[in-house]
């Protein structure tokens, strides 16, 4: 991942093997290659803890896997992966290192930053972490009014919203004590209106996540909870808010304390920072025990991708699949389909965490890229997903891999646990093997959609932390295959400056138009007309 | 419509000269477009009611409409259109007609079907849903033990179950009793025990939705719930369950009453059929009135779509420029942005209709079609989706079309409705534009990426209604031009066996060898291990 100059990746060498390779065996068709070889499942199966990854179901044959490890190599993935983990200055253009890995690390570690050793300052976070949080959840910490707090408003957008949400759904199994966890984060105000409406502000703790703290739809919402507050009488507004940032300065502008001030890293990026005091909502809902717990998942696959050979390695193999269906069978998306009804938004979360690094077009040399990048990361839960748009899967005419993620154990409902998985087993099976039908088009199932099964017993604390981080690195890898960087997202830039712009010109009743083209400018005064 | 063979799709004229013209238009950008014609707006805007439909940010000129409007007219749109709605066998391969319009139509209609009026039968069961609601709302309608329900538990899947989940959602403002409206699909027990673990059974109805009344799913589930209603000791379960089926007596077999049976017609899809008695749930929710509200917007639409002018169709434009993208630039995807948050289910609820109906690969005529059927449909809500993959939508390789959908009128939160729009108004401005940048390519955005943008007051039933039929015809439209059946979904069935397959053999703990690929068989042993 140096700054000098590569030959674009469409002209490597490997590049152009797999592209011949890919001609000869773009048509074989999976049935067959079970068939050949009664190998193939445990070759192409790989175990980490409580997870088993069967990549068995997909259009490979030992030489596309052969040659997709000579690509990783080919763009130095062993270097990249240190330089990651070392924390090098990866994310150039922003000059500065991407080191959620730090996050996880036990404290035992060190890692030198600017001469300062990192994991003692994420340590010393946690630590503060686990004091506001258990003092919370035993009542200690209470509102203006000496009462205990029910509510805690977790107000962020993107990575300052997705992960907890993420989290505080798919464990609420585990929640042990009454405070319910609720999230404000788009700008449409009924949102807002509706999540508050149902708190008693006596009883409500306002969490502000915003990595700069300057975010128009957090800094909005976090206004209007404060009048809301105030409107109902509080008067010590620091007893009810909290922020998490990285801007100190304009938290305790905003009124809150030192002590309700939580602090985390410009080496974090905000889709990778829920493993941070971005979790704060995480630690209030579970414990901090559960907290250390959804890290240690991550830190263990950390160490796996750190170590493990690239044939044995889950993100590099995901990685490597991602980029042969993208690159050379042109697939434009990805389905994600958890049979685990607690994963509900994980589709989301990783539409988010995939696109929003992978989607880009320069590479790291300034260049233009030559090649595809991100798919469209799409999806939703089984056994849904199958009475909704499986049909496409089945009998569409584009290709589309999918990820199955299903939960063995329920064994509080074994019988219902036992149909939900074989629905899972049956359609990667379906999808692969398809059925020939004479006389009938209509029954006829082309077979040899691509997928990948990611199993493991129940949802646990540690185990969404290693799904979360196997696709961490996953993205990591696509990223350094195709040469760009997945920790900025100067993408979103434009839009928010034409924002601004049209807030100012709407709010003065007055469309510029010099400065619009004639759609939005029909927009601009269709607003105006009917307001 | 008809059953006489035709010539692919792919040899037609029309499609030959719509692909040669686009060779010609494809690297034209919009940008030029709209500085070359101040009328553009203008002329790619359509008005119904209170929606606005602004088509001009497309990749199209003159031209291509006139082209793709030939392309319609070559594939007998008009008479596909008024065969729709005569209640002709257009559904072939189940040899049924597709008559969700019907259910929208006014009382003094009529329509024959098997020697019985249609409309007389719609409207009994409309009114036995308005009798029904109106009285459970009312508190006369009550439980075992006397005491009136505050939870109503639907159970249902797919399209028994999107459908009235995105309405109670969209309409939540709405809602003028304190009986809230659960739901319940997933096969995983964790939804069910979720649910009912916050219901009281005394103050509880249950219905069971479900067109077979044998989905594996909902029959699961509404055994499930029934043991818990017996558990919780209810001696009347007849009182606490309602069923909507067209299988009068599979219901009655599980218990419900002649009056808790309410009845819909094998000529509803499940996709297209919240406007039957499927949408009970939603009249128990806002009223009969406010359900009748929302079939005056779709019968406004199914007006407009049987009447106007196909270039100032809205379902047939908007259908045209799909099979624009989809076809001719090979873009595999469309993403769907609402910027409403009570439209945050509008995607996954299109994802289903669209891909399910389009989903396809042989003809009408028994063929395998030559071209591409249904992109994939994604989407999340805005500003969210800004945060989350908008990144890639600017900056990514692959081309994306995309629907906003925004609502402008928020009268108790004017300053941040006007926010919210200029978000939207500012991301289709931006996906057009682009920005050259000289030095800096991660500044550099192309734009030249197409948006559709459906502007309206604020979301009320009627407006949902016309929202839904808008897109319920767009998809018969495209399943007219690429002359596939829109209403069958042959290829869940494939699935539904397996699993059933599987089921028997893990119940039993005997996974046969024979049965399945070295894959299934390893993952079924994994299941049996761990449990």
């Amino acid at each position: 991942m140096s700054k000098s100059s590569k030959s674009p990746l469409s002209r490597a060498e490997v590049w152009k093997q797999l592209k011949s390779h890919h001609e000869q065996v773009k048509n074989l068709h999976m049935r067959d290659l079970f068939a050949a070889d009664s190998e193939r499942a445990d070759k192409y199966c790989i175990r980490l803890d409580q997870l088993l990854v069967d990549f068995s179901k997909h259009r490979i044959t030992e030489d596309t896997v052969a040659l997709l490890l000579d690509l990783a190599e080919s763009c130095s993935l062993n270097s990249a992966i240190a330089s990651l983990f070392a924390g090098d200055k990866i994310n150039l253009s922003e000059d500065r290192a991407a080191l959620h890995t730090c996050l996880r690390a036990p404290a035992k570690d060190s890692l030198l930053h600017d001469s300062e050793n990192l994991i003692t300052q994420v340590h010393e976070q946690l630590q503060n972490m686990e004091q506001f949080a258990g003092d919370l959840r035993a009542g200690k910490i209470r509102g203006a009014g000496g009462e205990k707090f029910n509510k805690v408003v977790n107000i962020g957008i993107g990575g300052s919203d997705l992960g907890p949400r993420l989290a505080i759904e798919a464990l609420q199994a585990k929640a042990d004590n009454d405070i319910d966890i609720e999230f404000i984060s788009n700008l449409d105000p009924k949102e807002l209106d509706s999540v508050l409406s149902a708190c008693d502000p006596n009883r409500t703790l306002i969490i502000v996540v915003s990595k700069t703290f300057t975010t128009l739809e957090t800094r909005t919402n976090a206004d209007a909870a404060k009048q809301w507050l105030v409107d109902n009488g509080c008067t010590h507004l620091d007893k009810h808010m909290v922020a998490v940032t990285t801007n100190q300065s304009a938290a305790k502008e905003f009124g809150m304390t030192d002590e309700h001030i939580f602090y985390f890293w410009d080496w974090v990026g905000g889709r990778y920072s829920l493993w941070s005091t971005v979790g704060l909502s995480i630690a209030i809902a579970f414990g901090m025990e559960s907290f250390r717990d959804l890290l240690a998942g991550a830190r263990e696959v950390d160490e796996h991708f750190q170590t493990e050979s690239a044939e044995k390695n889950i993100p590099v193999i995901l990685a490597l699949l991602s980029v042969w269906y993208n690159n050379f069978f042109e697939a434009e998306s990805h389905a994600v389909i958890p049979y685990d009804q607690s994963l509900r938004l994980f589709p989301e979360y990783l539409s988010q965490l995939v696109m929003e690094s992978n989607g880009k077009s320069v590479t790291l040399d300034g260049e233009s890229v030559e090649h595809q990048t991100s798919p469209v990361i799409w999806g939703t839960i089984g056994t849904n997903a199958q009475h909704a748009f499986f049909q496409m899967l089945h009998q569409g005419t584009h290709l589309i891999p999918v990820d199955f993620i299903v939960a063995v154990k329920n064994p509080e409902r074994q019988q219902q646990q036992l149909m939900q998985v074989s629905n899972c087993l049956a359609q990667s099976e379906a999808l692969m093997l398809g059925q020939q039908h004479s006389s009938n088009l209509n029954q006829k199932f082309a077979g040899n959609t691509p997928s990948t099964t990611i199993l493991y017993d129940e949802l646990s604390p540690k185990v969404l932390g290693m799904l979360l981080a196997i696709y961490e690195h996953k993205t990591f890898v696509e990223a350094t295959i195709w040469n760009i960087n997945p920790f900025d997202q100067w993408g979103v830039e434009l839009g928010k400056k034409l924002a601004i712009q049209i807030i100012q010109e709407l709010s003065a009743a007055e469309p510029d138009e010099e400065k619009h083209d004639a759609s939005t400018q029909l927009l601009m005064q269709e607003y105006l007309r009917r307001n």
